[in-house]
């Protein structure tokens, strides 16, 4: 999967953008930003141009290495000579509205009071993400997208763009996602965000105006995360029920290296990587809010009958936050409109994770495919 | 499952033991109570006691209903004419040490200080209830139980029994229990306990000498509990994406009915039934520490081998806490001594709660079980 070419050092881009947008909340954003990285070259066409959407705590610093050496979120799998190659691709990610990594959220500046935003930054929801990247997307010069591909709540993002601007993108890649969320996810949501907004230091959201964050709810939520992306399995091989000091000390400390692990987990995220508790309330929303088929009458096929793109859907049999079952009603949705549509059950003991790590299947599965992207380029490029 | 007998009020009682309480932890309790009731009448040959086991975030209060209207809460499969039908049967169910609701714990007073135990309670486990309830069982003048019935950490205490002193019961009845926690269990366990750990009313578990409790982290705790106990289908069935008002509001407010499930249940425990958050810590370790093959070269056959009860094992298909593979656990080692043991796999859709809840099939082979149990005490009351 690696290969010995150099990568240069990545340097995010900021656009601004002055066009009001209005949000499905009924709520306008008058002007906002969207950070984003690129890799490799926009061909003459602009038609090798890929958009990768990031999940709940990502953001835009996908591949490559960054100023301070740190390694993007899908390091692995694009770059020179990787599943996607950036010899090949235009590769482009941008932070999504309401992040936390330098696109317009919680953390950035109001316009109209000239203060954060903190808690009166506007619910956003998939839709809108869209909306947003369109913009990126024209700002770019690009007509259409050679494919979107998103983990997640990424492979949301793709099937609303394919659903809300089927003619703008030639593949969506749905990876670990699901049309929507059960009960159940509604409810781990629900507990994280409660986790957040009843820790004493949120101040109903205005934690940075008061000096300070929610640093326990914002763990607890990360740990909660954390317990779903993992499979029972996987914990039970990498932990079972180790012990931290190798006997048992009947106290309320650590026992168990699963607790260390996930206290660990949770302390990173809140601290050192220093998320915005905002934000994971914002994104868990957008995750609620997400229904594509709501808009039809229910009806996903319904939904998915706007597409024009072909699909490649991949799901991961320990993956019980969105089970191949949640992948099941996308491809049956899409069948039901004769799409053409690939799709990879996994096997891999990883949960929800997966998505990240290697697996041989997957990449195989996932290489392939944008092989197929890429003839289908250069066959476009000798037409044109 | 009802019968039209009248049942008395139940009313609690207290046995006070002066003798002292070795620990599995190295700690001592040099004296301690437990609360109890009693339904039922023990027959002259002391041939005809059970003892119910409680879980959790249960009491003593199992069956009957009391002075203040309370129903147990095992109170429709207790009871005259019910699957254990204390017509039949003289049932016993004590709180369990380090319990909030009468028995020695947190809340109780410490005789060496004249205060509340709140933290210095000292870690208890399945082992120790076991040794307790013994004491227990011999203030009674019983010899031996007819029967040991517990579901989920009550079932746990069965086992538990049965390798401790497999001469003292006839039967076991082990309901959606495990032989131990897996890694994803007890990282469950950590999260919730963080919850309240973190929760900067805990004052390192001395809140009652602070005039308050840990509301917000109790409530966390209990609505994460709930979600595991809940399956993704029933949830699914009961709520799905049901809105609280009919249609979206874009806010952080409840908007499904699950959330508002989930905020209700996690607020009544803390405040309205006012669960002691050391006590809900307590229960958890004990859960976490539940592992009677560890003496045994982790070996649970091994550990099994010195049971000489009978058992009936129970597990539902929809129960992703301890689901049916774990009973498997328990049923083949069972199976490794040749030992006289009935399973039965039911079908439910209501997760780890279904052991609490109407079930026909699972009444049905409860029931008929039961009868089994009776049927020998008639046999043994004839030999005698």
């Amino acid at each position: 999967m690696n290969s010995n070419t150099p990568e240069p050092i990545t340097q995010s881009q900021l656009l601004k953008v002055t066009e009001p947008l209005p949000l499905i909340s009924g709520a306008t954003l008058t002007e906002y930003e969207l950070v984003y990285e690129t890799y490799g070259e926009l061909n003459a066409e602009a038609s090798n141009a890929i958009l990768i959407c990031h999940a709940l705590s990502g953001d835009h610093h996908v591949a490559g290495v960054d100023a301070e050496g740190k390694k993007g979120w899908w390091y692995d799998y694009i770059g020179p000579g990787k599943v996607v190659d950036t010899n090949r691709f235009f590769v482009v990610c941008s932070n999504n509205l309401g992040g936390c990594r330098g696109s317009s959220g919680p953390t950035t500046l109001n316009p109209h009071t000239g203060k954060v935003y903190g808690p009166d930054f506007p619910i956003v929801t998939c839709k809108d993400w869209v909306q947003s990247q369109d913009r990126l997307r024209a700002h770019l010069g690009i007509e259409q997208w050679a494919a979107l591909i998103g983990g997640s709540m990424g492979g949301m993002q793709v099937l609303q763009w394919a659903i809300d601007f089927p003619q703008k993108l030639r593949h969506a890649i749905v990876i670990a996602a699901a049309p929507r969320l059960s009960a159940q996810n509604i409810a781990f949501n629900e507990v994280a965000r409660r986790a957040i907004m009843s820790d004493p230091d949120f101040h109903e959201g205005r934690f940075l105006e008061h000096g300070t964050t929610p640093k326990r709810g914002l763990a607890l939520a990360r740990m909660l995360g954390h317990l779903t992306y993992l499979s029972d399995d996987m914990m039970g091989s990498k932990f079972g029920r180790e012990l931290r000091e190798g006997k048992l000390q009947y106290n309320f400390e650590v026992e168990f290296q699963v607790e260390s692990y996930l206290r660990y987990q949770g302390e990173k995220f809140a601290t050192k990587q220093n998320f915005d508790a905002n934000t994971y309330l914002l994104m868990t929303k957008a995750l609620d809010y997400f229904d594509p088929a709501a808009d039809y009458d229910h009806n996903l096929s319904l939904a998915l009958a706007q597409a024009q793109a072909k699909f490649l859907v991949i799901a991961f049999t320990s993956d019980w936050r969105f089970s191949p079952q949640r992948s099941h009603e996308i491809v049956k949705a899409l069948l039901d409109n004769d799409a053409d549509v690939s799709y990879a059950e996994v096997t891999s003991e990883h949960g929800h994770d997966a998505f990240l790590l290697p697996n041989a299947h997957y990449e195989g599965v996932f290489s392939h495919y944008m092989q197929r992207v890429y003839e289908e380029l250069t066959c476009l490029e000798k037409q044109a």
